[in-house]
């Protein structure tokens, strides 16, 4: 399960924009890591450095040198299943009759092919498949017989899906989110100047401080170098459409997301999964990293319920498993879980276990957890997870699975119990959710774990009234 | 001095396009060692792969594995002078309403500028400040409207300038050379297909039999699948501009380019050279490689006239000097001319000696050269050129060097003589170029040599009476 | 602070040693960055790869297949201060006259420069300035006229110091550990034949069982393909000089070393110091991830004692801060702390906060850190450390720092509180750290808190009675 | 057919003897292109890097910044036939009780493997297969107990078979040449101090002037800083075995071995080619590079003796053709030879020709080009060679080729003649070779060609009085 990309601009008055981008990007790199990429202007011309691999990798300090001007954008991409190419790595950039364009996209569009057939009918040429090769030819073309503010609004009166961009003319940098809101967007002011990024972690990372959230269907304009910004309200939509998975699972802990810190979050999540569905078990565990949060929130508040718990660590994860790597043979398969998650024998061994996790996609992964814990000596194992069954995937800007591969698509939770070998296994459940992140269930997007879609997917429910026409099932799109 | 672009392409019967594209590269590696590019289509879809690098490094057994269909082009380009950059790698690919085109140019409009802004008028938006993709555009848009031959017919009568193009529109390969046939381009028949390309060398590699030049102004079409091919006479100029430092400097001595064999031109040259400024000498000796064939037309030439002077080698090369190489500092400089040319004491010591070579651009190398030779013992050092003094710049496709470094540009023969310390000096004269070439001055392009120009460029003569408009200086553009 | 080396040896019954070592030594990554190495013998010949790097990028599957043999050595190194060489990669390999010798050492010898002195003395001449290959010289001329027990105990009676080694005796792999204990070396069992490894996580790895601790001074000889083990104990010292560190620092938390679960000892070590320098504070959160198992041990106790202290996260870890980096310049300093750990105001804001971590080197990090939180909103700033002051250098095979830079080696506590800006700081006791680890403070190598060392080390003072001639100061030795 | 490697050794008086180092070695590099390495020594300690690959690659700047001192020794290295190792690239460096050695090693010991085993006897322990750690073991043990001059003495008195070498004891540089003098060394003048080399080519790149060839049996010894040097003929022989395949095949031509200049020598061969076999054809062609002196000569001869016979290039070679290269596949095996190759129709079509080359070792490579031209049209093809039938593998540090593999170890030449399918063949006489050489045959090194080794090598005859026990058919050893 991968976030597809993370977004950053930035406008400073007197310092180049290179290095903070670099950096932003670097506290964005969880949300991709196939591709870096930053496009800056210096007042006169566009320049640009884009390349494969981890933003430590794609960069190197000559290539900051070339990246001149105060302003700039900068995006990191997830990598792909089948392999990697560069031509979709972004930000994505153009020149045409009235300047540049750079523009950096997370989310993907549903309606992608309309919009690029209708540009072909006017005799554009693309040079990718990608939707923000799309986006770019469409606001160019705005742009030849409308103001700035005009043009997005007219694009976004044409592209419909999910989307957070920033965007860089000319000298100017732009942030628009979707009118349903679903990718984060949020804006933030520097000593010297303003930065617009996916989280608000990039912000802390500049030593700057979080404004707020950019407002679905809104645009902000920062003024060049960093002087201030204008903020446009361009769409109104009654309902938003955020992705409760990124408060779940994407999003960096420290992150403010929607107004709510997402360590928090998921510490709540974690207290509401104890009152749902709590056990009293000898210890409770994470699975790390990803279900530390929600295990802490869970076990404080079973302790604060008088429970005989205790908390701690039982699956201890080796930092160095990475990308380089040579893949154990068929039967040496079991040993490649041990080299990532090892189990603490003394913390396991002769004791009920609660191990909690954030989700649960394939379920490959938590058989063989289980299967470590018996192992180990474990009396009962009891899995519980801070987030609804998955049983549909993502069309908005997410790589989770398709449908045939997710466990709990077809199957009960007690088969699912079943086959991953638990004593017992309990969901978060939906309202659960809802109630966590203090959110009304007709303003989030749950596709995922309902099957019903904020916007209309060819072959897929909505959960709306949608007034757009369906163009295409998304899923194969790659942005 | 440097030839911008290699292009070709083929069309197969019942064999995969992509190894015989490789190996063709390889054979116009001479002409492009910045990056080298595929581009192939298998009937359903376009396949590409371009790399910065040689073509040894730019692809591995599995890019080719990946290249599918029987036709296809590709392209190798020149390294600039600043410093190497993906963005104008070529073939250049796109998309558009009714299908794909890939595209490979070698040469350089002179009005790319013009088309440009016309498109962007349009609403068209550049991904590069190439040439290539110019073209591409208004090709894709021609296309919306006409049938192939009249849409490059009308692309035709729109740029101005020097180009032979490789062309990929869906399946089908084309070849095109611009009115005044500027750049090489020639078409050969394989046992299974045809094959376009700038040198016959690259034919001959293919085991195929070159079957003529294109002609300038001509469309060649190449059936999909190797079955035939048509050619269609799309402009008509009664004056033709061949480069003559094709056969001078930049295209393989095996290549027959406009019908004449390039080792032959050089050693007609050579010959041609000892008619006009034969001196008679204890020793003729090539600098090596470029000056050897024609010392070794200037040579027999001398011996038919009873000239009692030796033909030898005096000047060892070290094949192993090439990109990968810590540069000697200020005063190390000396050594690094003998790391690449070492003189040969026996051949030069205590001897008079004619050195030839084929041009010179800034004189900087025979200065080191000739006092090489000084050293090494040599009575006397007279020098000959198989080529006129340059005196202007090329704006069609050659990296030659500015005027200002140009030695010709602002000096007599006997200025440059006495810089270069050599005790006499002389070049080929233009009328011997014409005659060895056996074509009118008319027809070639001799803008380097005589600073008048085929071609309308700002801030130059023209040879000629031109009817387009003039629009810019094109001298900076990449292509 | 480096760990300077992990080692590794196994002997199998019918499979190839390669792959298993591998994986063993990603598992003892933790214990070298620097470079990796594996040798094998396969009956009738030696096979080495020893590769710079991660182990990840050090092999490839290649190399995994050309390293034959059931029984083989393996060995991690850390990263040098002033730059990589290839020299002092290990394993070191060797042949004389009865066979061949590889050696995969972890510690530092104090008298390697008088054995090396002898040796040369006797005509030997050495390749690198490693301990390890003194060893092996020393080893190998023992071998000449004694059988490979007695020649290791020879070998053992001549080098004093610290060492825990693995040895590939033609296809025979021992394991031999200083009679002071003073690096961690333990055996197990696989299904298949048995392991030899720095600590017990390596063998969890293998899905191998541990055995037990190889004892000081013990020999460990495994017998060729699997078939069982002898051990004989060569050396018998009254005292050990086990390293404290390892459990508070260098080894995994699923190790279990001298008897003890690492994880277990730190979360003791963290209730001592509640115990000691217990204060109680709005909330209790770690230095990830170095502190967290202290943190953990120090809130349950306070819990227990009824203290009204949340334990939470409060600085979140960027997991994709690693090598390749291109560092802020000097006013971007502080950001740079924040790329790497950023602070959540929720958990820290208007609070009184008691930040845990494992020990103070130079005190540079924790000074940043407190300022992080203090720009947090922190009310109170109390720093617990789960060690003692470092006031002295290691001499046995850590890189720590010199004398001037660590920050207690001439400060008292208050002054490093102050330096550090803390409103309280405690350190753990020398006595907390003993009964901790169940040992006493004679059985331990303390000499970094105390400046008494087990071993004669010129400049030094020992805390016992050393019968060992004192031959130099053995910190610039890099083994 | 590979040379096996090249040596180079610099004093300097107040330059550092890194870069002078470098530049020789580039110069050398067609005597090794596996690896480079230069050590050096700067009155305190000695410096080494050490690489694999062309020397261009191997060292960067700062590579040859950290190599302090004014005297060094350099190495290049053949590419080995199975795969490249680390282990055996040079120089080797060893520390021992007296100082430190580097050693530069070309040719190759017949004995090694008894002098390995009588110092194994002593305890040494050896980290490599290679020769030259065996004659570094033996010096140093010398020099425990003889100044360095008689130590050399020694060494030379237990080593058998070919060696130059260049040593490097502590900043003492040493030239040694083995007593037949079979490999080639020469010492040269330089502007601020002296040089040792493999051939005169490395003393040009240098600025310096060629001194003489080190003479067989002798050692030359550098003052430190280049003040002088002193000579010591330690072994002397009645005869010499001079490798007659440096002149006709290894060495540059702009080298003079054993004071002959190589281009000189090869012209020679040419002429005596002409007298012994010549042929009145219509052409002359060399194959490029390798038989262009011969042909020269060749085609020189016959011009004085009145045959009408143009010398003419028919043959010309892709310069990009070099190691990273997708090979053809069995069917585009034709093509391969001429993307290498490719034949000038004007040339060859409808002409009698004589094709001219140094030597022919498995036949492969003239059947191909024989076939080419035959293609290309030639009336009569007649080969001839500048070199006898090779009949016998090399021992003395040449990589031929094995027995099996040379066309004329088991057929006459009329049967060469039949299969690379030429209408006529001749090799050079024995007699030719000695003539042009102007040295005895008894001075010669003849093996390949005769069979017969002026050493004595197990299973082959030798031809001359050899009072040294046979020990091992060395063909296997590496150096």
């Amino acid at each position: 399960m991968h976030e597809k990309c993370g977004v950053v601009g930035v406008s400073l008055t007197d310092r180049e924009a290179a290095r903070p981008l670099y950096y932003s990007l670097y506290a964005l790199q969880h949300r991709g890591q196939e591709s870096a990429g930053i496009v800056t202007h210096d007042g006169f011309q566009q320049h640009e450095h884009v390349e494969m691999g981890l933003v430590g990798d794609a960069f190197d300090p000559d290539d900051l040198d070339t990246l001149n001007g105060a302003n700039g954008i900068g995006h990191v991409r997830y990598p792909t299943a089948g392999g990697v190419n560069t031509c979709c790595a972004q930000p994505f950039s153009v020149s045409f009759k009235s300047g540049s364009l750079g523009l950096a996209h997370n989310g993907n569009l549903v309606n992608a092919e309309e919009v690029r057939e209708e540009l072909a009918e006017l005799g554009h040429a693309f040079t990718s498949n990608g939707d923000t090769e799309v986006i770019a030819h469409d606001l160019a073309r705005n742009l030849l017989e409308e103001d700035l503010v005009r043009a997005v609004k007219s694009t976004m009166s044409r592209i419909h899906g999910s989307y957070s961009l920033t965007i860089m003319h000319d000298e100017t940098v732009l942030g628009v989110r979707d009118p349903q809101g679903n990718r984060p967007l949020c804006i933030g002011e520097l000593e010297d100047g303003y930065v617009i990024a996916s989280e608000s972690a990039a912000i802390d990372t500049l030593d700057g401080e979080l404004i707020r959230d950019v407002k679905p269907g809104e645009l902000v304009v920062l003024h060049p170098n960093g002087s201030g910004y204008d903020t446009y309200q361009l769409v109104d939509e009654s309902r938003t459409a955020h992705c409760f998975f990124e408060h779940v699972y994407f999003a960096r802990p420290d992150s403010v997301i929607d107004e709510e810190l997402v360590y928090e979050v998921r510490r709540d999540l974690g207290r509401t999964l104890w009152e749902e569905s709590g056990v009293e078990t000898d210890v409770v565990m994470p699975v790390p990293d990803s279900g530390r949060s929600f295990a802490s929130g869970y076990a404080e508040a079973a302790a604060e319920d008088g429970a005989d718990t205790e908390f701690a660590e039982g699956l201890m994860k080796n930092r160095y498993v990475g990308r380089t790597f040579i893949m154990p043979t068929q039967d040496e398969r079991e040993r490649a879980v041990r080299l990532k998650l090892n189990p603490i024998k003394s913390t396991i061994e002769g004791r009920t276990v609660t191990l909690i996790d954030d989700s649960i996609v394939r379920g490959t992964t938590s058989t063989q957890l289980i299967e470590l814990l018996r192992d180990a000596g474990a009396e009962e194992i009891h899995v519980r997870i801070g987030s609804p069954e998955i049983i549909a995937p993502c069309y908005l800007g997410i790589d989770m699975a398709s449908r045939d591969e997710l466990i709990a698509a077809d199957k009960t939770t007690e088969e699912i119990r079943d086959e991953i070998g638990a004593d017992s296994l309990s969901y978060l459940s939906i309202e659960g959710v809802t109630n966590a992140l203090g959110k009304d269930h007709d303003d989030l997007c749950l596709g995922c774990v309902t099957g019903e879609y904020p916007y209309d997917v060819e072959g897929e429910q909505t959960d709306r009234d949608v007034s757009r026409p369906i163009i295409d099932n998304a899923s194969s799109a790659d942005d």
